[in-house]
């Protein structure tokens, strides 16, 4: 292993460090600020440690958590999108594209084709893995909404059919056993009123 | 499995969101403000991922991202000790196997198990994955202080040797091959005067 190629790796990881300034719709659960997405994506394997025997079937836990870790880095180039308020998706999804190429691309060819092809997986959503993934990513901001009291559903005036609609296939897909909770929680929140009726 | 371990398992993950509200000494590569323990928890399994063929000895990735990822949720309730600045040592370990119990326990008895067993080997550091973590968590604020022109090493004035009698043993003993990139850092920073002179 030579020089350059360890300075590409540690090129990788210092241009990484801007996804910490990469600012999310969801709050904190203390309400103090906005999430950001390395935070966020740190949440989100520590889901995956915590959860993984809800996958609807069996996953490798270690390939979930490097999606989980990797598929916002995105961002950087990119921005996040919120869900419930969604501009220009097509081209979002290009953005995102071009990034993957960019930001895993800094890496050596073993990494960059790792990475990439995890991204990618993460992205399609149809293996096991994937599909899980994806489930703990939907499924984390409807426990932080519920736990603000509403959080993004206020602020974009979401109603319960477009909660249910936008965040149940999802996490549904991956891990049905997560959703039913979800959705006992959320039913609960629209029931008392502290968020907007459906 | 019912619904009540399914609740401690979502208590868990709602508690240790406080993870991203505490305060690290060091800074973001861009200085816009201090990195948090959650965000640094994230970067440090980017790291694992990266750099694990730098391992003194064949490493599990999975149970060094797992170490990385829950190495700091003690700080929840002892706060981050900083390294250049340390007060207190033994009440802080204290204070640290305490917060152990405690927000470990709050999962259900499998997990609780085998995330405080992950958390007492990182700190003991005596076996190859342990060593290994805890060499890229000495490691990365390195490459942080450098790329801000001296970071912590200027505002706790610390001196190129207090560097290397702090930095060096830690990442020698888990990745000999990083501390060499480090050093030569290092000590370019501190041989360009952009830091304090040793």
């Amino acid at each position: 292993m030579n020089v350059s190629e360890l300075d590409r790796r540690l090129a990788f990881l210092k241009e990484i460090d801007q996804l910490k300034s990469v600012i999310r719709r969801s709050p904190l659960i203390d309400r103090s600020r906005r999430e950001n997405s390395a935070e966020h994506s740190w949440h989100l394997a520590m889901y995956a440690i915590v959860l993984a025997d809800y996958a609807n079937a069996p996953v490798d836990v270690l390939r979930v958590i490097k999606m989980l870790l990797i598929h916002d880095i995105v961002e950087i180039d990119a921005g996040d999108m919120p869900l419930h308020e969604p501009t220009d998706p097509a081209g979002q999804a290009q953005r995102e594209r071009a990034a993957a190429e960019r930001i895993f691309g800094l890496l050596p060819e073993g990494l960059t084709t790792e990475l990439r092809a995890l991204w990618f997986e993460f992205e399609a959503g149809e293996t096991d893995d994937a599909k899980f993934a994806k489930a703990l990513d939907r499924f984390q901001p409807v426990l932080h909404n519920v736990a603000t009291g509403g959080g993004t559903w206020i602020e974009s005036s979401v109603s319960l059919e477009q909660v249910k609609s936008r965040c149940g296939p999802p996490i549904e897909r991956g891990a049905s056993a997560l959703w039913t909770a979800a959705l006992e929680l959320v039913e609960s929140h629209y029931r008392v009123g502290s968020g907007r009726k459906s």
